[in-house]
């Protein structure tokens, strides 16, 4: 396998994009990666995007997509695993280069959720869980997220609170970010305060509907200095693995296995732990959904996630910063785009591009993107050279 | 790159599957694709599916079928380019393989295309098109290929009576195809009294509605012989190219771009050329596209699809015979799953295992699996070694 490096990033600023339209919003993000290269021309192009055919009525977007951004009979595809296709694509643009079929390829991701058609965002949102056994039950995802919460409140004692600092935190690296769609700080007394949603989860323990996309682009590594005076990402570990998509049948509701699962294959693929990362990504859907993550991913034992963000570990300048750039709830969660945009914020913190946000020494990143309540994940390993 | 072989293969009779919901379809296609090797355990499956979103409510299926297939915890994705999502999952598959990031991975493509929840399959099909500029103004499918149609004809004197030829041929085939969702044989005067479509296309010229789900397992050549004791057939050829989405932005309706882009990739990586093709499965989702893309692999001139069909020269024991399974037409077409199953009909020849239809020395054979008009296509060319 050929050694891999990430040359470009592109995003805009996402949020309620009523002027654009789906291909708008993606063309918008590939051409600013492209922009960030001295690329031209594209060999292959992966877009992550989960359910452009539910919100709104168009799916074979490959072919859209490589038409609007100008390289007619480009080969693209598009690839799906709920909230994780930004992951996927990434994954599947690594291997497209690492195998040799391909050189220079554009993992992207987007998805236009205002403005639908059909049932809404809310089922369009469903459909990444069971259809058959949680959706027509009445499932969505702030009540899977709930019954996780109480699940780890219950075991753990995981507290009201600690829900909260994870948004207070989030929205603090968020107000840093010029591309968060809610770039401001928020308090704890505001997030507790918040309307319920699916108790204990308020209104502001929830990531928002987004419009937004971003794009990424990877070459050899031998190949990377012809397309970039730029420090030098690459890309050291990929782990891909499922769950069962239905939490009934799971064993354990406070873990996430395919988020474990995933990262020990990437970080076998590294030969990192979890202590050598500098920062991660993580896919903080609800506030419990990062604190799980931060325990299932191996950075603090079990039922230790909710302690260490209250106690600022995972802040900047904490032990082990994490989601610097707002995540999902301040930076805004387009799903199908959100997997990229966690590269899109780890190049950039390795580059040193990250301005205000930038944690210092940031050198071995990691980035954790997730489908649905668990069912699949997908872990990235970057580093700088 | 590794060299990649394909170790096993699987399909049911595809249908009105009333009884079985996509789940069941794809994971008893999938139980015969492990069945027919000795493998018991995957690394990585790629499902091709263009929009259970629309057909059923079900995003995430990675997550859903690695669950129900009994491989919990397997790095599982989906992919899609509309009616070309099987091909894509194939080539991913391969690719995969070829990199050396995963060594047993299973191709599988699924479509349950009856029992629609939201607004039917039409509009659900309707979204490979494009939503903006061709959907929103009231263009479907059969309308879109009948456009085409009118041009080749007008262009080339492609008659009526040729476009009917495809349909007779293929029914023929399929009549000899225990999978096939009409295994009779139709007549010339049955497909020209049908009724009519969308002019000059009437019902017989159409592929139908199917429930079907097809799967194929690879792994690296070299390893093949610990899975398998049939003949190995080896992965030499792939290519893959979109072209604009919309009819009204090509420069000729009467031939496909994206095919002449994936063939030449396929036929270079190959080292082969039209005339080294035993047998070929195309994408015949109307009889004008056979005709077509007959022309634009450059297995006939331009213009001689038609003459050639009518000479019986793509027929079984003619020049280059052409959708020996019955193709798209005969053998049903549940969009997700016909670039797999091609793959399906193609591993049966070159095995010798295609019984009545098998197509004497097939040693070198061509898939060609199309999205939407002719918006994206892959072409992968399989040798038995």
């Amino acid at each position: 396998m050929k050694d891999v490096a990430v040359i470009g990033v592109g995003m805009q600023r996402w949020g309620e994009l009523w002027d654009k339209s789906l291909r708008d919003i993606f063309v918008e993000s590939a051409l600013l990666a492209l922009a960030d290269t001295k690329v031209d021309k594209l060999d292959n192009m992966f877009i992550g995007c989960m359910s452009s055919g539910l919100f709104v009525g168009q799916e074979h977007i490959g072919s859209v997509m490589a038409d609007y951004l100008g390289q007619r009979h480009l080969a693209a595809g598009r690839v799906e695993s709920a909230c994780a296709s930004g992951g996927l694509a990434f994954r599947c643009a690594l291997v497209e280069v690492a195998s040799g079929m391909s050189d220079v390829v554009l993992a992207g991701g987007v998805e236009k959720m205002t403005d639908t058609s059909g049932d809404g965002a809310t089922y369009a949102l469903a459909s990444a869980a069971d259809h058959e056994y949680e959706v027509y039950n009445g499932a969505t995802f702030p009540g899977l997220y709930a019954l996780m919460a109480r699940a780890h409140m219950e075991k753990y004692g995981t507290t009201r609170d600690q829900l909260a600092h994870v948004a207070v935190k989030n929205h603090k690296n968020g107000a840093k970010n010029p591309n968060a769609q809610y770039p401001f700080e928020i308090t704890l007394e505001q997030v507790k305060s918040s309307v319920m949603i699916a108790e204990p989860l308020r209104i502001l323990d929830c990531s928002p509907i987004t419009d937004g996309a971003a794009a990424v682009i990877l070459c050899p590594l031998e190949m990377a200095k012809k397309f970039t005076s730029k420090p030098l990402v690459k890309v050291t570990g990929s782990g891909q693995a499922t769950d069962t998509i239905a939490l009934h049948t799971r064993e354990d509701l406070t873990t996430i296995a395919s988020t474990t699962e995933a990262a020990k294959k990437a970080f076998a693929m590294a030969g990192k732990k979890p202590e050598d990362i500098d920062l991660a990504e993580v896919h903080d859907c609800f506030t419990i959904a990062e604190i799980i993550v931060s325990e299932s991913l191996g950075f603090f034992a079990a039922g230790q996630g909710g302690p260490a963000v209250e106690a600022g570990e995972t802040a900047i300048g904490g032990r082990i910063p994490i989601n610097p750039s707002g995540g999902l709830k301040s930076k805004g969660h387009p799903v199908g785009a959100t997997g990229i945009a966690q590269i899109y914020e780890i190049v950039k913190q390795l580059r040193g591009e990250a301005e205000k946000r930038q944690v210092e020494n940031a050198r071995v990143c990691l980035a954790q993107n997730m489908g649905g309540s668990g069912g699949s994940t997908l872990v990235h390993i970057l580093e700088v050279v």
